[in-house]
């Protein structure tokens, strides 16, 4: 017998509060009850008691690895490809740094303009620190393909784009960069939980992502870091700590790098936000990644034809579903105080500048039932203006 | 009327387990109570229930200013020269790239080659990802002054020894590298918290160190760095991300640092971990630093006096106060197996390879009768050869 509705399971793995349909999970996914849980037992019985004997007793120290192997099923990765570590923007420098090292020859580093702001500043930090003349080169989205040439010493990419919800397509991109000598690092950011990713599959060299957003590890959660095996043992980081040695408790004076992955990690990893995310991602046993992209697309499918042909939005993602990820956004003029006059009345999405409006779909929580109702409220907040308000339009330090 | 023992009050504040004493807070500091609740409530009030508006309304995005600007009257920084972000390592990596970018002409980083091993890997790491010749000049603690030479661009030392807590005297070395025309960077890991530090007063320009030793924030919590005001407006890390942007939220495709400090943060902050760590910090209000260090010293010597003498035992720390941190030391052919015993008997120290023995003191929880009750069993653990058991030379993975 089947499920008829395999993530009412899951949503009940989640403290969400009441009155609010929450779209937002594409920037901060809600609280698992296991998260709140492991956490309270991580801080009263481990650090409580255990106090420094954690680090064996409790596993501390194999948390990024445990992590990582719970998300590295959910991209498609290897096993023992993935760590848990870090920020996304700190885990991109690491593996930019790396990729750029495996092609000293070639001085470019290969993005578009519209990728998340962070990694194009750590590209650009970093080639200005190596004072090597490696340059960033942006071009759009659909001239990337085109513009690897034999100068591209690495393709810098975000899968879903963060405010069109735009997909590219990883596999085809990724052949065509190391068609061209170059390397990949991927940014699963909108990826990781949003859809099923395949890292083996489509060859990708490098990846990274995020670990509170469609993971739900909590604010500022740790991210993650992927190396394909065949780089695993070549990969030289400019960021290199004692957790990357070889065997880090011989407190040697000369870096020797691990033998494989682990030497893509730095500092003491951060146990309280790690346990926090490993119990969070406990929420995703059994899910199957298959049936949470029809639900997902699902979800979008009901927001859409809810709003469709209204001339007062401006349809920013991908019509249609396969190039999409799991958000739908919208342009209008009055974008920041449309959002808040949703937020008013319980639909959390949120606004990003100039003028977008951003929904995402997440179907480990996320109901068809909701959904349909969110549209409902948008349209009703569009027809009666509602948004017209000062209030709705006082901007906040974070949007 | 003053205060019989002031530190009777503070160790209230800690959830200490019972039947141990603790002496490795240099290591991993014990669980305050006041953190245990504030994460309670972080999770359940703020994550579960504020969701994405915890950053505006929790004052989640103030959290780096407001952790650093109490960490910062505990090292004797200027008002707003410190942030809580990331792991030391690479807080380190941060302020070694900015101090190397202010000296281009100078390609030596001067450290020692007893300072803590990630240290040195970060900066190996780095001149090695420069690719312009910069090297890492290693010497011993003591001919540190006579190789500052015009070619040093930066000092980079660890004030006092993780090892056998010797210290440095920041004061003079920071002056003496200065009149040598380079920069410093100092790693406070094992003085935040265990000794007054006077940054402002050394004239320090770069420095970072460490939340979950002396400071009590929780395994792997977040550290922290600090920049001289002089230097915040030019400071140009290698590593930059969108929480280091003038105007993060304007999403901008081209990186142009934050006027002052903040430009040293990078991606987004774990606000669990960094939570417990400011609640942790609460414990210091009302603190008096000199009498901490009076006390520091007092537990030392209570500790050293009871083992004065013994030829089993070889004092590794400098036997005078004042060249102190707040540690001890002891060479012992058997250190690990001497320490697993002691471990076995409720005296919680640590070893450091090859044969080092560490037993570190914090006012703020260790009690004078407790030490002198350590020292008691050390010398049973000892005079008896207790250690002299296969259990207690089983290596664990992590020392």
């Amino acid at each position: 017998m089947t499920d008829p509705d395999p993530f009412a399971r899951t949503r009940a793995l989640f403290d969400l509060p009441e009155g609010v349909i929450y779209l937002d999970g594409n920037s901060l996914g809600p609280l698992p009850r296991a998260a709140r849980e492991r956490l309270a037992q991580v801080v009263s019985d481990e650090w409580g008691r255990l106090l420094i004997r954690g680090w064996n007793e409790a596993g501390w120290i194999d948390l990024p690895a445990r992590v990582g192997a719970r998300i590295g099923r959910l991209i498609g990765a290897e096993p023992d490809a993935v760590r848990a570590a870090d920020s996304t923007s700190v885990n991109l420098f690491k593996c930019l740094s790396a990729a750029l090292a495996l092609r000293p020859g070639r001085r470019v580093i290969l993005s578009e303009a519209g990728n998340f702001p962070t990694d194009l500043y750590v590209a650009q930090a970093l080639a200005q620190a190596l004072g090597q003349g490696h340059t960033l080169r942006l071009v759009t989205p659909e001239a990337v393909a085109e513009a690897l040439d034999e100068d591209v010493a690495v393709m810098m990419l975000t899968e879903v784009d963060y405010r069109t919800g735009r997909r590219h397509d990883m596999a085809a991109l990724t052949a065509r960069a190391q068609a061209a000598g170059a390397l990949t690092v991927w940014d699963l950011a909108h990826s990781a939980g949003a859809l099923p990713v395949d890292l083996a599959g489509a060859g990708a060299d490098f990846a990274v992502g995020c670990g509170y957003k469609y993971l739900n590890g909590g604010p500022g959660a740790p991210a993650f870091l992927y190396v394909a095996p065949r780089h695993q043992a070549e990969a030289a980081p400019a960021l290199a700590g004692w957790m990357g040695h070889a065997a880090p408790f011989d407190f040697a004076p000369d870096y020797a790098p691990a033998e494989g992955l682990d030497r893509m990690l730095v500092g003491t990893p951060p146990i309280l936000s790690l346990s926090a995310l490993d119990a969070a991602l406990e929420v995703w046993e059994g899910v199957d990644l298959a049936a949470l992209r029809a639900r997902s697309l699902a979800l979008s499918e009901t927001f859409l034809a809810a709003l469709e042909g209204r001339e007062d939005l401006a349809l920013a993602s991908p019509r249609e579903a396969e190039l999409r990820g799991s958000q739908v956004s919208f342009r209008h003029p009055e974008g920041y105080a449309v959002m808040q006059a949703l937020i008013a009345r319980g639909v959390v999405g949120d606004f990003r500048a100039p003028d977008l409006i951003r929904f995402g779909f997440a179907p480990l929580y996320n109901t068809p039932a909701e959904v349909a109702r969110a549209a409902a409220i948008l349209v009703e907040v569009l027809d009666t203006a509602a948004w017209d308000r000062p209030e709705h339009r006082r901007r906040a330090r974070v949007t």
